[in-house]
């Protein structure tokens, strides 16, 4: 059979259907072979393969809209869409990015969850005043349901019915196990045949009822549309076909067709399971939803785990401030293993939260137990936090209640790319009030911090970053006083080295090197960024006249920026230097690889370090 | 008849129906008495008096957490509360907040929308790990219903049902008129009545088929209780009483015990008429949400419009480029007249949409419409901004889109107090790529900044005040070039004031109050402060030698850390003092009393200048 895996249009609507099965087949086998070497998000491409095929039968990709929610499930599309010689470049440095982009040809770019609806509308509304003739489709998950963008969008679309097509993707798994009442209505699904067969009969009674009971039927059989599992969408006035398989070719492209054919906003809903094709993968949820290279025979991850990720010290270290403090509680959005907090959910369900993807709700019923007594720790990927910036203001800091916020993925989170970079959280946070920001540098730290974070009064926040920290506890963990910073190393040198979080261990990598050098400097770990240890930094600036900074977050409205506006306001003599990120978005690479276009590797750093002292 | 608004839970519940009823009624002469004198939010309160009288009847204030969504219809509970005797300082300097506040003697604070499901359910679950005897009561409107976050706290509360009361405040007006699916839903209400009898006749009719029909009768009852309003609550997992009537005191009493006693999440669903009680106001939506101080007898404003507000000024202006430019859209999240919206929407209303409570979808649907070639134009609070921060980074500055965002209500807004500033947009947009920030001085420049905003290309804001420009187009109005500031004022001193949107106005007044004092200073108007003119700054540099800062946002991360760091990185001889917000929340007042506080009134800031130099 043809190995080719992109099509045109045209091309695809004269394959057969035993032509489109060997293209499912192979487009699975392609996407496994990459994966494997290049890690990426694997069950829930497998998942859509059908779907996506044959949207590329009954939509031209050419001229409507193809919106994937998240984007995860991209893969096939990708393929599809005349990328299947760079697709070995997934995720790669410069290579295909893992989710859509419109630089690559897709319609929109997509990352966080739930925006695909919204965009819909938007292009729907476009089309009208352009009045030309495309048809947004939409592929959305299960999971994404649960966020409340997708309904903010439900809400208008089912008002104003424009027509587009929704395929509903439901694996019934989300990213881990799915979470709340949309999830459990869904998986009725199955239950409805009895109601069909139930229906059918009813129908027949009402044909022995006498005159003038004709209306009545035609109510009683719209009554009975809403058992279905349509209802909730019919309810807010949207067309519904379904449940139909997801990996059954023919029931997808008659199910498009029709939908394609009534001109209203239409949601198809797919069965369909999470990594299919991959015997390994199917069934098994969150393990496979992103992962690192993998050897296809045995699953295994080759990935050498050489130290302690930040995520397991916060978990480890949060199941053991939870076992000490009775009033520690914590939630995630929808992130239970990425964020580590499975643990605690599974050792205290009552206490610990997967709420779904709504960080929103997350950030504001966390508030309101922190308002009861409670100490809630708020387990989130910095770039998600961006989702609940209100509910951080509104909710928490106004009031200066104690929530706790954990942000992982802080700074460059390497393959994800734009969407997932977490360079943004110093910068947004910074300005709130009652507010404070504290970030360790290394393990002990870590448990340093969190026991202070459980005692401090008022929303603290602390980031740490993906993978593992560049320190292994090479300076004495110091005990944590709200603003007091650390002297790491003090020297006769007029250069100070100031880092924050992970910076810490970047200028320490950058310190050496200029040891090697026979320079030296000081090194101080700031600790706090929020508020300031001003008594010390004035001390500081009384030894030393050039600050490095070093800390993982942009450039403006940065640590360095705090810094400057420190120096101004108390007339200190200093020139400063901060390494953070300059004002531009990080695309996807390895870290070391984007560091080094950025400037910010270690080498580069000392080089220019010892091109200024 | 007693006068006494102020009650204990006991006392009230030993009240007759008919003194209740007198309750009522001196409630509402209250709220009208003071409202039409301190102005406030009208009819949203005169709706929900008996809302708020039947919830301290049932429910204990004392224990059980009282959650006013947006709590803008809170004023009966704060007289019924014990806050009759300083009710008349409503709104005003140091007196009472027009929201709730728990520094008075609330639960919580509120007042962006649709935070209080989520409240309710952290509630429930500290509740349940205390094991007290307690209930959460919300009290929701319609309106809030269509912002994300209330369903994504719907979805956790239907799938883990914890015992709470949502009282659904259905006016069937939101602020101005209902927007969205589910509006439309619930004002099928009424035309239920014709099912009950409908469901009545069926029953009767199954009474009369063969034995074996009884499991089908009784989920053929099921699939009738579908189709009364509550469908969609019931499909979510919670239990439904309604409708019923809110003014009606017995039938709230009643529906309140009923859900008090199932033990269950529970949502009452009560129609009610915003601005009962006030003749001039029932069912005049818009004009009586919030208004100013006006005459009782015959409804008019007490607020003498002395000068166009910046939002008229935005209002007609953007209608007059909708006129020239056929590809401006725009969009509100439920703000129609606030924005001045309205007017596009009337006479476009296929290209401008109020699309309810849900600006996380207003930006993201407006991002697609970008890329398909439109210019929309966002219009938006600044305070509200913060809900669609996301949704700015991930779906508008990323692909750098031709999005504009006009952010009315930047700086303090006064009566309104902290939920309500505008003192944020600045710093967490500035470090955000690829979007550029700019603000207007006066009309003149916010008509010259609207035209290029409409030719710009990428992702642009601009921020203007409540109410009116300081300056009337003093100064003339020069061309508006991507990252040009103006020279206003040249001077030989080495003092330069350095303004930023209505801060240009303030640093002017200041000015003429130095020039009094026989001392001068050079005027400059930024007007972009993303990208900065860093020509002009060397320049400027070079002749002055202290920099004034003034702009209406946070110092941290704000226009002053930002030139801070400017003249670090060229290291330049400045000495910058930066008259913006200090690290606080800043509470309600009029501006006038609140710059006084912050010493941020013009004779403080002209004294400062005048001693410092």
């Amino acid at each position: 059979m043809s190995k080719r895996l992109s099509y045109t249009h045209k091309e695809l609507q004269n394959l057969s259907l035993k032509e489109l099965e060997d293209l499912a087949f192979n487009l699975r086998e392609k996407i496994i072979e990459v994966v494997s070497k290049n890690g990426g998000h694997l069950s829930s491409n497998l998942g859509a393969v059908e779907l996506s095929i044959a949207m590329h039968v009954v939509f031209d990709h050419s001229k409507d809209p193809f919106i994937f929610d998240v984007s995860h499930q991209s893969y096939a599309h990708k393929l599809l869409s005349g990328r299947e010689n760079i697709f070995h470049t997934l995720r790669q440095f410069k290579g295909l990015s893992g989710y859509t982009k419109p630089n690559e040809g897709d319609y929109f770019i997509a990352g966080h969850s739930s925006t695909s609806i919204s965009l819909a509308i938007g292009a729907c509304k476009a089309i009208k005043l352009k009045n030309e003739d495309r048809l947004p489709v939409v592929l959305i998950g299960d999971g994404a349901l649960s966020a409340g963008m997708a309904y903010e969008a439900l809400n208008e679309l089912g008002d104003r019915k424009y027509p587009c097509v929704i395929i509903l993707n439901d694996n019934e798994m989300s990213i881990s196990k799915p979470i709340g009442a949309i999830s459990k209505y869904l998986s009725q699904a199955m239950a409805t045949q009895f109601y069909q067969k139930f229906k059918k009969r009813v129908e027949k009674m009402l044909d022995f009822l006498p005159d003038g009971a004709t209306y009545m039927a035609k109510r009683f059989e719209e009554s009975f549309k809403l058992i279905t599992p349509g209802l909730l969408f019919e309810e807010l006035g949207l067309e519904y076909i379904g449940p139909i398989n997801g990996h059954n070719l023919n029931e997808i492209i008659a199910a498009l067709k029709q939908a394609k054919l009534i001109k209203k906003p239409c949601v198809i809903h797919a069965q369909t399971i999470k990594g299919k094709g991959y015997s390994l993968a199917e069934g098994r949820h969150a393990k496979w939803h992103g992962v690192s290279a993998f050897n296809i025979k045995n699953g295994e991850s080759l990935k050498k785990q050489d130290k302690k990720s930040a995520t397991e010290i916060f978990s480890q270290n949060l199941l053991e401030l939870a076992n000490k403090y009775e009033n520690i509680v914590g939630v995630t959005a929808a992130m239970p293993s990425g964020t580590g907090l499975d643990k605690l959910i599974e050792k205290y369900p009552q206490r610990f939260w997967d709420v779904a993807i709504a960080e929103q709700h997350a950030v504001t019923s966390m508030a309101a137990m922190a308002k009861e007594g409670f100490k809630p720790f708020i387990a989130i990927y910095s770039t998600f936090l961006q989702r609940a910036y209100d509910q951080v203001i509104h909710d928490c800091a106004i009031l200066n209640l104690n929530v706790i916020f954990a942000m992982d993925r802080a700074g460059i989170v390497g393959e994800d790319g734009e969407t997932h970079q977490g360079v943004f959280d110093i910068n947004f946070l910074l300005p709130l009030p009652n507010l404070t920001l504290v970030a360790p540098r290394d393990e002990a730290m870590m448990v340093k911090i969190m026991e202070y974070a459980y005692h401090h009064k008022g929303p603290i926040a602390f980031r740490y970053p993906r993978g593992s920290f560049i320190l292994d506890n090479e300076f004495k963990a110091c005990e944590i006083k709200l603003a007091k910073a650390q002297w790491l190393i003090e020297s006769e040198s007029e250069v100070a080295f100031l880092g924050y979080g992970q910076g810490v261990g970047k200028a320490w990598s950058v310190l050496k090197n200029i040891q090697i050098n026979k320079k030296s400097a000081n090194l101080v770990d700031l600790i706090f960024i929020k508020p300031l240890d001003e008594e010390f930094l004035k001390e500081l600036a009384k030894k030393t006249k050039i600050w490095f900074v070093f800390s993982e977050s942009n450039k403006i409205g940065g640590v360095g920026s705090l810094l400057n506006t420190f120096i101004q306001e108390n007339n200190l003599n200093i020139k400063l230097i901060s390494f953070e990120y300059k004002d531009k978005f990080i695309e996807h690479g390895k870290l070391f690889e984007i560091e080094k276009e950025l400037g910010l590797d270690t080498d580069s750093l000392t080089n220019y370090v010892l091109n200024y002292i």
